[in-house]
């Protein structure tokens, strides 16, 4: 397997040790989108495709999930961009791919499910190989909890395992849910989830109370306002990328989860601390912001390593302020 | 008039040269609130107050509002905090303060307002002393825009004017909101207000509308998620300080606005340029993070500006990020 590149200014590219790799469990499906700039009929979507695409420019990527009959190898080759494995894609004969439509209203921030098909998601249950069992950096998406869990105890090489979930989990399955949470490093939800999760209000005593449950590091989610990182060494936040164009939010939670997690699984030969994950935000946050720039996958489809670089400096300037000393009245 | 004291690590504070000073007009309220921490009876608010105190730290503030018979000397003592002029608050004999009454849903997010009396502001029409008029800073606050612009033509000798509005003048006095926004130098809004105000539903496109108008920056405040600032030379972002106990939003936007546009008016022996108001954010979020941790004005009345200080500093830290150079797959 190869390392993913990377080097700092003064050191050559390292080269890997041990095993490596990222896999991430979750929906590949088929998304009809509607947004007040368009729409798109059953175009390639899901948790593990947004956040593969994502990933894939940090580590090598192994996707797992089930697909059905109707699922092409047009939208397959999709997913392998930049060398992710689909080799732990089930297709399942005489299934159908998971299939999921949505409105979304006039400033995006809020939608409507108009139809979800589970289809082969009914019955899944995920085979992993040994390969993608063996990775050093697990994502579990948002799937039912009992699923997540089988994945999280079968990956026992994983030395940073993060997590989604969503509201219908906390409503229906929340024991399970809060069992997998206790098993993991790291857990990404929006910031309504973790307050409704822990029936907790307050967003800082929401992410207080997930720590203290196991995982070293929550993200909450807040769409177009960004995204907060609460480890038991401190609190950070960073806004969203300012865009002029907003198109279509499907998949930006689940890129930003690639972006995040990807940046990790490229420096696990290091400690994965709150600085390491602090700079992960940057990558996360970058890489939503082009996913929303167009429909589904394909801004992130075709986008170009240096752009991510360029953002990435972007957000470091427009979020830095140095303060000059001030006498305060008083 | 004193300057408001300050200065760099090497400098000595410097002494004011001309005319100083930082009027705002706006309202002086009673207020009844229920959150779910708790409640308050009729205590001291208004969009006049909430600013007068967080600008107080920096400057010195002339408040301009009426008053009924009902308001107390009490209540006048903790607007005059930190040398606040009070000398334009009209008594309006035979007149109410101004009331108002709300009730904050369990996350904060969403309020009802159960009561709006306007009493004496029905008929209010500012009358500037010499002193107020000549400020070098001006602070329109949330009322009627013709009052605002009556307001800010008599303030010709003012190097920076900003304003804030509310929905109720976008949807019935449009035109003149339209108006004033164009003569001054800075406009502080909700972020939904300025998709409203601009009919784009896309924040960083309304924005950059509303400069088109002629003010020289928009700053779109986020709640909880803190604010934005927009300029002709760039963007800046600035989450909302984390806090876990949070009691009591009301004036959280004038506050902000008091800290903001504050360290403005201590600075206008300088050029007012976009870094000159990044860190202007810092200070405005810093005092707004005070006045949620209590209940009205009680928090900042006793604030000390020691502690302003260190919040700016922690607000540095948290929002700060350094990339480590890396190179991606792809």
């Amino acid at each position: 397997m190869v390392r993913a590149l990377r080097h700092s200014a003064n050191a050559p590219p390292q080269v890997a040790s041990g095993s490596m790799a990222l896999t991430v469990v979750g929906s590949i499906a088929y998304d009809s989108v509607r947004t007040p700039f368009g729409h798109r009929e059953r175009m390639l979507g899901g948790a593990a495709t947004h956040f593969a695409l994502a990933a894939s420019f940090f580590d090598e990527v192994r996707a797992v999930g089930p697909v059905g009959d109707d699922f092409t190898d047009a939208d397959l080759a999709i997913l392998a961009t930049r060398g992710t494995s689909t080799d732990d894609v089930e297709r399942v004969a005489g299934g159908e791919t998971f299939f999921w439509a949505g409105e979304y209203g006039w400033d995006l921030n809020s939608r409507d499910t108009l139809e979800t098909r589970l289809g082969v998601f009914e019955t899944f249950e995920p085979k992993l190989s040994d390969a993608s069992r063996d990775a050093d950096t697990v994502f579990l998406a948002n799937i039912q909890p009992d699923i997540q869990q089988a994945v999280r105890d079968q990956c026992t090489n994983a030395r940073f395992v993060a997590m989604d979930s969503m509201d219908l989990w906390i409503d229906i399955a929340k024991e399970s849910l809060e069992k997998v949470i206790s098993s993991v490093d790291c857990v990404i939800l929006n910031d309504a989830e973790l307050r409704q999760l822990t029936r907790k209000p307050n967003l800082v005593a929401a992410a207080r109370e997930v720590l203290s449950w196991g995982p070293k590091a929550v993200v909450g989610k807040q769409g177009e306002y960004g995204a907060a990182l609460f480890t038991k060494d401190g609190f950070f936040s960073l806004p969203a990328y300012p865009l002029e164009n907003v198109i279509d939010p499907t998949g930006a939670g689940d890129t930003f989860a690639g972006g995040f997690v990807g940046y990790v699984a490229a420096h696990t030969d290091q400690e994965i601390n709150h600085d390491l994950l602090v700079r992960a935000m940057a990558y996360g946050t970058a890489l939503a912001s082009f996913n929303v720039e167009e429909f589904g996958t394909e801004r992130v489809a075709r986008l170009a390593p240096r752009e991510v670089l360029v953002r990435v400096a972007e957000l470091e300037r427009i979020t830095r302020f140095t303060d000059v000393p001030l006498e305060l009245r008083g």
